[in-house]
């Protein structure tokens, strides 16, 4: 006799035959019926599997502490959450990203997979719900309105960190760069005409400042993440969840997470509320902007090799053209914003979403996780590849860089208070006419000594007070 | 002896190791490694794929017809490109999504994919490139410039095809119940208030009208898509394209494909421009808009089942909470709002992208393939869902529908016209203070006759002039 | 006995006094005061005062005709909005740009005027609505939510017809620089890198194809405004406008405009549908992508003077800095630039407007006309100083441009039917070593006679089959 | 002899008349003629003419300190702009508000209003540069790349300080409400279906914590502008400016405008980086989102009279309809949405022009603050509106509140501790056949005593732990 391949399963619309190795249930299959949109299951986010796992297990200590689960089903919920945290069972969360349902969807296949383990654990075949239920016993005095929203918060703080960690990796590949150029001179520029001399030294310097400055500025956005609703149950109002359970389920997700989570003051406005997501955004997009910005100077600067800039030569890391032999192209830069574009993109699919919420609730956070997580992976692929795969390559046409300064008619702004105003307006008409350099003029006609030209023009009197020394 | 298990590939780069069995070679794998973006392949996109292949063999038999490819090198690409267009080969096109480089890694991973298996049509081993190349042969006269973006307009044009299909269903689905609920009598509301009678049919009949619409402008800007600028080469100026080749090779592409491409009269022009992207994604948002308006009102006119509108009963199709039993939540018209959402997110990204074109090329079409794709594609499953989901099985609380314009104030401007302004505004006034029925005020005072205030409120009298006779 | 200073007018929430001297009445008097939000009056789109004008003298004419209003009051009527027509009484329009009510207050404001100024042409005072009614007389069959966007589309086809003899001017002035710079040999790029040889002129030309396709899309976007729903009245149903006055006003319409306005075939639909709206705004935001390119080319062209690219020079119109005597900044193309982040920042807020529409009716559609009034005539305004102050003036710097083209090593690919592959690869790989340019090379070497490099080097040869023959 | 009605000033590009009592000079001249986009003025935005005096002044104190400027001038300088920061003169500055240049222009106005003035103040005429001049006197050690940030900065955190303000008004404003409606039963909704019980106070309260929560988050993205890089010159080295005179002029600048300004300290990487300025926007856009959603909800809960939710009555405050007497809309929350999306749109733009910025400077500053200003201005306009023409006047239907709980099956959820799962399911299928309530059925079926039931349903029972007691 073979065993059945299939169990039924039974919820209000009807009867449902369930593959009987499958770990979810009745509820997970009617989702993946309604929600055919992506083809992406939610087991695409391991930080929402996990943090979901890690919901559901301080649930089940906060209810087995207040008396309300007992011992045996308590212990192998934990367990069950246990196993899914370190990675099994993931391919249970089968689920499409993008569903309808305020993440009802998602938190119900988790209720059947750890129901289900937990089951199993204790003896029992899947399904046999008698003996350990999704709703009752592992859902107890929790709705997806509290334990969606919670583990996306916590899924989002583990997925910052990653990203936060890229960026001080791109950070340092920058200010490698800073020291590494100090004594390149160059022309600055603004409006993309030549204006006074610096050091490249400066201009890699400011990446990295500009790199540190996000990272300050998630971490602080990050930082709002940790309020959670997690007691709030349906609409804030805590409505079957007993008195002490918001505190101890807290307590123990904390533990679980080693995460200082704080449950919010005010619950009702907390399980209706996105602004923190939409901050946090905001927060990406200023870094997508940053990196944008960066990588379109990155490329400027690597324009040429003849007919461009040419101040500074990336990489290379593949043939550039199919049809133009030896062409090599900026195509990490050249990702990384178009990441950046994605980003900002969703930052607007956010804001809609955000915007959109009605009520005690909003039934749209699952574009918003989507979204986030999209933003915050793909920011922190595109830092490291960044780092690794450009900067950290790059390499200084140094002549090039200081025959430009000496040739520049910007020059004589610097040197403005050491050959006076006269004399310097005569050479830089006198440059504009003949073509020649503002330098080589100033030698011919005495007006400075080589040494003391050459003194002018020494980086750390050319950089200024622009950058603290280092 | 056992078989090698890697071949040798070089490039400028140097030589790198490839798998035996893969199609791609040595561009690809680079192109893998320094895209290490989103994790999705190329492959995601089929018609892309296709695409791409259609546009290999129309290079093939052109270049074979001006003398360019020897006869059997031609014919093996074809049918490399038969085999790949007829869904095969597909897991060899492994570059991700989100790519550097204008799209040059696409084109090289389907030159490697289609010589390599050409090369084994000739009786060749994958890898001997002097039997038939990558680049000179598969790639011959062509350009990723030119290349990749017709392959994504012809990719477009499929995958919109798919959309129109999905639209034409939703449209007959709100279409029939226009028709069903054609006699249900109803509240109009301006503003969310109460303004004037009407008919659910007319309400579901504008829903279905939107779709017509949409459809009308999609089609429109699909036939911008046809003008494709292969023979451009590199920047447009066909450079390496023999003369006669571009006529050729879309003439061939033409037949191959079944669509009536034009060769663009600017080349050059066309080479560097995403207009039709912007405009294709905009025309995109638009359907997003609509369908996300006819979705919240659908949420909001079955809102209730008791403290709500409560007009009209969505299928219920899954249970609606973890915690509240017998809630039914309006699930499908919640996750066509989330598609709505990143669709008009993906079209800021499509513009950013475009508007980020420099010179002579766009090197960000990659980011714009996907977001197309993705929107096209989602949509699509939106509106399939949405109708067979939600909108064919939706049902009409009638009598609660009739009871609100009997109730209603607002009648009272509809039978204006038949009881005189002054009774008009003393009934409007005792119906305020009193909470009674405008109708039953009427009947009350004698002030019609009950046949003739019925006949008023015939749904073909109410619903006036605004819908045409179906 | 002095005239009184104030005159006293009524509504549903009581007395107010309106200044004697006040076209306007207690409707806009409150709408002034409930939305104090940019300061800025209705006034300030004069196209959409004299379209509120032309749709009360359609109606006007159509209720005479259908024997609902007496002569002498059309007449009036007819009489006061040609006068507002000629430009008169615009400062009467006080209502802000931005406001609540799906433009009830811009309706009413324009009622109110109307009445008031045919009042006085009746001989009347200002305020005896006795004799003429700004609601039952000048609104008579109409609502706010037929008679705003009828006026919003006639307004916004003659805003557009400004912008689109804006874009020629800016076409014919890039189509003159592609003829003047025909025969200005340069180095086409892409991604910022060296590619091959093109003519200053066919970049030139690439920008005048771009805003001629530009002007197709928005003259066919403009056709979808035509449509209108004047007759709807409340939702859509023509409740209290009586059979065959649609049709008479559009008539009326039409001949007062110009215009071969069309009445919507379903009025439910075209009452709550801002889809032309969006799909016009997203056309804007096409044309803005486009031009935001063409300036960052402009800019980056004209980079320099000397350590930038330096191909173009564009014409001074400023002083470019408080501190480097001399600079010139590329302004007016920044100005463009600018304009167009702000039109795609509209397009934003014109999809959320659209999305938020609510069952029967868009509440939002004053941020609409806001926002796209702004889009239109800030581009209109932008293509004519970038036609008039910068593109007309520009010159080329042809000996750097044709240098750039004889010294770079993308020669070489052109090159290469004519030498033969194997030197080619020899001449690239000593221009790279030695930093020589590879025409000088070439004729060193003999490998082609000195006529036979310029004939190649003919601009007409170059621009191969990229740009039609002018 | 009549006085001369122009002066001549001159340029780099030639001589020019300027009116004889005009405060500005030739390059504002010019400026009006390169930039007719808006209309609008720079004088639009008077905490920008204020702050830019500002920091004219404190630069003047501190050219003084460091004996570079001679003690009359300085004083000249100062009093000039004490009098513009008393609201004087704001009319010369005729700039545009969207300008190209960085801000050049701006500077430029301001050099010139300050230097006409100054002269005047010294017994000299308007244009007498000789005596005192814009750039070398007024400008001294300065560039519009350091001046002008700097100025957006103080003026950003002066227009934050009136929106924190207006957003404190609307947080007391919903404060109140939830108090006065702390008694008022209501179901609660999530995905617009009824849930279970909360109270109107509940509703309210988290519309204040919102603001609450907000205001916390403006205030601290407000003190990340207070770094400013008054002292970097043209790109961030000081280059021109002495040692000493970062410091000097930041400490005036503080003391004039009683901030505590902070010099950034890598000076390079704040003249380029717009950072600070998109969070600023993110903070804004979160708080349009959140304001949009509490007005969608006001719409919501005052739909009606009849056939809506009718739970609460906003305060009319204009006739609703040009054609249905009586109508009431809800027009200020409408308004408010309106000014959400603006914001929300404007976040796109400054997004799109921060990302612009290239090399060492951000030319596209102007629109940043153009449209930081707006939305600024306008969130507070909405706030202030919506607090005192709709929040304060809002009103509570308590008895139908009421009954939509006692009348709702969501009750039941409330029950089931008290009446066990077996009853109160029966009732609950009971209520749904029949259509009754279940407070009625439970106390017809004995299974609570009236007084029980009562208790249960007391407000302060069923708010739960969701709201901290107040």
């Amino acid at each position: 006799m073979t065993a059945a391949t299939t169990r039924s399963e039974h919820d209000l619309l009807g009867d449902r035959d369930i593959p009987a190795d499958a770990y979810w249930g009745v509820h997970t299959l009617r989702a993946t019926e309604n929600f055919p949109i992506t083809g992406t299951p939610i087991s695409a986010y391991p930080h929402l599997i996990d943090a979901l796992a890690a919901v559901k297990e301080a649930a089940a200590l906060a209810n087995e502490e207040l008396g309300l689960l007992a011992p045996d089903k308590a212990r192998a919920i934990v367990a069950a959450c246990g196993e899914i945290r370190s990675g099994k069972l993931h391919d249970q969360f089968v689920v499409d990203v993008i569903q309808g349902g305020a993440g009802t969807s998602t938190n119900m296949n988790a209720n059947e997979v750890v129901a289900n383990r937990a089951l199993e654990l204790l003896g029992h075949a899947k399904g046999e719900y008698a003996y350990l239920h999704p709703n009752e016993d592992v859902n107890l005095g929790q709705s997806t309105n509290d334990v969606y929203p919670t583990a996306v918060k916590i899924a989002t703080v583990f997925a910052v960190r990653g990203l936060l960690k890229a960026m001080s990796v791109l950070q340092d590949s920058f200010a490698g760069k800073a020291v590494e150029f100090r004594d390149v001179l160059k022309m600055g520029r603004t409006q993309l005409q030549d204006a006074v001399p610096m050091t490249l030294g400066q201009e890699f310097s400011a990446y990295a400042v500009m790199m540190e400055e996000d990272r300050s500025r998630l971490a602080e956005a990050v930082e709002l993440i940790h309020e959670i609703n997690l007691g709030a149950t349906a609409i804030g109002t805590g409505l079957n969840a007993p008195a002490g359970y918001a505190e101890a389920a807290r307590r123990h997700l904390s533990a679980i997470t080693g995460l200082p989570l704080v449950t919010a003051a005010n619950l009702v406005e907390a399980t209706q509320d996105c602004g923190a997501f939409v901050q946090m955004s905001g927060v990406l997009k200023r870094i997508a902007v940053k990196l944008s910005k960066s990588c379109n100077d990155l490329r400027l600067l690597s324009s040429g090799p003849r007919a461009g800039l040419g101040e500074i030569n990336l990489p290379p890391v593949q043939a550039g053209s199919s049809i133009m032999p030896g062409k090599v192209n900026p195509v990490i830069p050249e990702v990384v914003n178009q990441v950046a574009f994605e980003v900002i993109g969703n930052d607007v699919a956010i804001t809609m979403a955000a915007e959109a919420g009605q009520l005690q609730l909003n039934a749209f956070e699952p574009i918003i996780l989507h979204s986030l997580s999209e933003s915050i992976t793909h920011l922190q692929s595109a830092c490291l590849t960044l780092a690794e795969r450009c900067v950290s390559g790059i390499t200084a046409n140094t002549e090039r860089l200081r025959a430009s300064v000496e040739n520049s008619i910007g020059l004589v702004t610097a040197l403005n208070p050491h050959i006076g105003y006269t004399a310097a307006t005569e050479i830089a008409k006198e440059a504009l006419v003949t073509g020649r350099g503002v330098a080589e003029l100033v030698l011919e006609k005495g007006l400075l000594p080589a040494e003391r030209l050459a003194d002018l023009l020494r980086p750390e009197v050319v950089a200024g007070r622009g950058v603290p020394t280092t």
